[in-house]
């Protein structure tokens, strides 16, 4: 099994409680000092009061819209560093655009820790094949090999022949990049005649299905993968165990109902949203649009962090009901209306037609009415309330089942 | 007029020699200490005699193709760096395929002087559109910006919409690419209508045409120009006095008789060979392919190292005469064999349908049967020889000169 990166990985729960604790804190009032649009969306905060998650969780969310807007208004970042652009080695600009910084630093983007659980190192010589122009994955992966001492080569995507000499003849031993990609390579390396001597696998930016995975076991390649983001650099990894991804060290994971801010319970499907430790770059509550759930209980190679289960869709639900947009806040916003209620989900489907929206609501109420009014109100579009009993909604992270088929 | 980067650029042509003369036996030694192929093809020279340009003159010379045999036979760097693929950073591949070693720390392929001559530091914002696949060509940029306390945007190029854009949102001063590439960017600005801050622009890997680099000044951009190579890093750079490229303090350039290691005298147009003074990739007497010739005096700028005038061509003139290959290395051995023969230069031209080949010899010698004689034994063709007087043969490089129209 591949060694710890720090020993930061194999903390018990208490002392990790008491470095969120010493640390949350201090990072907050930093954060506000040195970050315009922190100290504005942060001011009635006192940052000695959130030492724990369930003080955090009292923060206000950041959206990717909200980070769009900011740097609309000043640009390049918003507000949202504490450096100004001239003050990072890199700045980036992923699709959006949204801009994002960068620094050269040793594990800026926090990626050695996912490198050194592949066992990826020192001797180690990587194929580099996410994109180092514009957006900052290929940078990203450049920090995370720095710091576990590991070489790259910088190949990008295409040119699949160039890419299978240049591994031949470098002696590549780990390729980095999509899930997809590197059967592109081996399957021209096969037809080509040329021997790799790839063993490891660090992937991210999209789905590695289980089949894919088992062929690259099968060719004796083994692939791990990260989860992260461009703002946020890598949030949670696999370790060799393979249960789930262990939530990096350097960031705060909560999973929430979508459209909120408002954590789930352990076990349910919600939004990732993330807290990031950064300096430089202080994200506090940042919304990924992404789907995930915790994991209970502790990954089997020893390394002690939350686990979440990995991507599981994408949490913007928003849609369009009989011509009006339908948010995850809207029905954030009805349930909150009421006591009873523990969760709703509106479901769309399509009758002769026509758009029809039912409101499943998990209650102990028998009376629709009220709901109904709510909805209304709320939602702008008049729609069925069936009851339905706590907990049998199914846990997928939905909160707007959009069933019509547009096929 | 921008910043020396260190006082190297102002030393005492006393003192450059000296240094010179301290640290070349020193390297020499070193290089061959560390890199078994220079042990081999240096295994006769006495380090401590390579005191000076005279003594280096008579190594041998490293050419591309020796590069990619050595390279071949022993994956990946030939046995000329004195670390293993894993003592670097990174590693690239280059169009032959050739490979080249890359290191993180500032400056390590010496564009930091280029782009400090170039009024490039801290505050500005550089948009890298060399690209960062595969060749070095981004990284080079990369560590002369960290050495100079720059930030670089890595664009590479393409999607000139999305780099119009960030040039805005991301307040970019500098241009770094190719020289062309720039007017694209400027040209969509101007009709999208967005302002841009670019005012410098570092520019390489291509014939800068002085009618750009006007429409540039014109626009406000001042426009600066390098000269290097993936294996060698920055050679030499235009500063702006505008008079010549200085040579980098790095580096010793020597221009010789194309397919020789022979210097022609100064001013003559002749082969570009580099001996860069890097510990982990010395390359001793490297043959770029290119021609230049020395620029008399030195720049107006106060830097005080031997200045070149740029690009001037490709040295490699090798072609087919009658369906045989006649290669400039001949011509030198021709030229060789006669002691009263000044320059030779073979004429290829088509008369009737066929190949005709004159070689003109700046000679005092009347008698022209030996000549011809030689000329039929080296380059294994029969031509008429022509004596013409001294020094009346073009300064332009050329040892063949191929005037055959395909058209």
């Amino acid at each position: 099994m591949a060694a710890y990166f720090d020993d930061l990985e194999t903390r018990s729960a208490d002392r990790r409680a008491a470095d969120l604790a010493r640390d949350l804190p201090l990072r907050i009032a930093a954060a506000k000092a040195g970050a315009r649009a922190l100290a504005a969306s942060l001011a009635e905060i006192d940052p000695a009061t959130v030492t724990d998650r369930a003080a955090l969780a009292g923060l206000p969310v950041i959206r990717k819209s909200d980070l769009i807007e900011a740097q609309t208004a000043r640009p390049p970042f918003g507000g949202f560093t504490t450096r100004g652009p001239d003050g990072f080695d890199h700045l980036f600009q992923s699709p959006g655009p949204i801009y994002e910084p960068g620094r050269i630093e040793a594990d800026w983007f926090r990626m050695g820790r996912f490198l050194a659980a592949a066992g990826v190192g020192k001797g180690d010589i990587i194929q580099n094949c996410f994109s180092y122009h514009m957006t900052p994955a290929g940078m990203m992966l450049e920090s995370g090999a720095r710091s576990v001492g590991a070489s790259v080569f910088p190949a990008g995507t295409g040119q699949t022949e160039l890419q299978v000499q240049a591994a031949a003849a470098l002696g590549v031993t780990t390729y980095a990049g999509t899930p997809d990609y590197l059967k592109t390579i081996l399957d021209r390396a096969r037809e080509l005649g040329v021997e790799l001597r790839i063993a490891k696998a660090v992937v991210g930016g999209g789905a590695l299905f289980p089949q894919l995975r088992q062929e690259y076991a099968h060719r004796g390649i083994s692939c791990l993968q990260c989860y992260g983001t461009a703002d946020l650099g890598n949030v949670a990894y696999e370790s060799p165990a393979m249960e789930g991804f262990i939530v990096d060290e350097g960031v705060i994971v909560e999973i929430v109902t979508p459209g909120t801010g408002d954590p789930v319970p352990d076990g349910q499907v919600g939004e990732i949203v993330v807290t990031t430790l950064n300096r430089d770059y202080p994200l506090i509550r940042f919304a990924t649009g992404d789907l995930s759930a915790v994991l209970g209980g502790i990954s089997p190679c020893g390394r002690t962090n939350m686990r979440i289960r990995g991507w599981l869709g994408r949490a913007d639900q928003t849609t369009k009901i009989k011509g009006m947009f339908v948010r995850p806040e809207q029905v954030a916003k009805f349930v909150a209306r009421h006591e009873g209620i523990a969760r709703a989900r509106v479901i769309v489907s399509r009758e002769r037609d026509r758009d029809v929206m039912v409101v499943q609501v998990e209650s102990d109420a028998r009376d629709v009415v009220p709901y109904e009014n709510s909805v209304t109100e709320i939602l702008k579009l008049s729609g069925r309330v069936k009851i339905v009993p706590k907990g049998s909604l199914p846990n997928d992270g939905k909160v707007i089942d959009d069933q019509r088929d547009y096929g």
